[in-house]
């Protein structure tokens, strides 16, 4: 895929994080786009990622939503800003609150679609709901509570902050 | 350690849960255990399980939530039931919901104590919740929604059930 994901914009020293820093080699490095309104996302799980076998891990699927709706966040604020994701200072949100419902048992071994929408955008604040789906099968809903991060938690060695 | 933990005992076609699986040799592998009418388990993050450098992602905070809660409501079912653990047929229990709220960054580099307490315990749901400290500091709280593993769901190739 050549397209440009969300996650290529983040700067170099907000690039770390497990699930979606590309400068994580150990992580999930999730990728996440514009689809309209919607956000998509992705991702298939490893063969290590079970609950019970054949099924998907439930704290995985916990952090693609996470991942996936911070990401959102920060795409959709800076839409609203009418500026690139890649401008400085970066609009980079954190997670205040997360909630996932697990509808139905996750099928491992298949591609994992989350679609991410803004619920609700208010001040540092931006509410993301997400679906995630196995094929057709709707298997979770999660909600995710972000806040932008603020300027003391970025690191010292920030080029652009 | 050499007490015993509640994953210990879960029944062998039910350990390969990536986050508490004791035979998922690439998991978290946490562990559980009484202390007194709360449960604790005891994690320390890898150096890459990491949000914004030099704090512990959220994706995994969930995680150690999730399956620290899942833990303790087969624990307290048993309990309450007046059996062991490892009794079969196993009481095992899926997340059908998880919420954690994010208090405070939750420092990289030390380990984590979870804290677990029924909330309510009815049929076959038990609710959770779970405190997530790193030092003295409270970092997050999380609550569970677990729900007994329909039989149907349990793999075939089960001993006991």
């Amino acid at each position: 895929m050549t397209e440009r994901a969300f996650q290529d914009d983040y700067p170099d020293d907000l690039a770390w994080c497990y699930g979606c820093g590309r400068l994580n080699p150990h992580g999930h490095q999730i990728r996440s786009f514009w689809d309209g309104e919607e956000t998509v996302c992705t991702f298939t799980p490893k063969p290590y990622h079970v609950a019970i076998p054949g099924y998907v891990y439930g704290g995985l699927i916990a952090s693609l939503v996470d991942c996936h709706s911070t990401g959102t966040a920060a795409a959709a604020a800076c839409r609203a800003a009418g500026r690139p994701l890649a401008a400085q200072p970066p609009l980079r949100f954190l997670t205040a609150a997360l909630h996932v419902d697990y509808l139905r048992p996750t099928p491992l071994g298949v591609p994992l679609e989350l679609r991410g929408r803004v619920r609700e955008m208010k001040g540092r604040k931006v509410v993301v709901e997400c679906e995630v789906r196995a094929g057709e099968l709707l298997c979770a809903r999660g909600e995710v509570v972000a806040v932008q991060v603020p300027d003391e938690l970025r690191p010292s060695e920030s080029a652009g902050g």
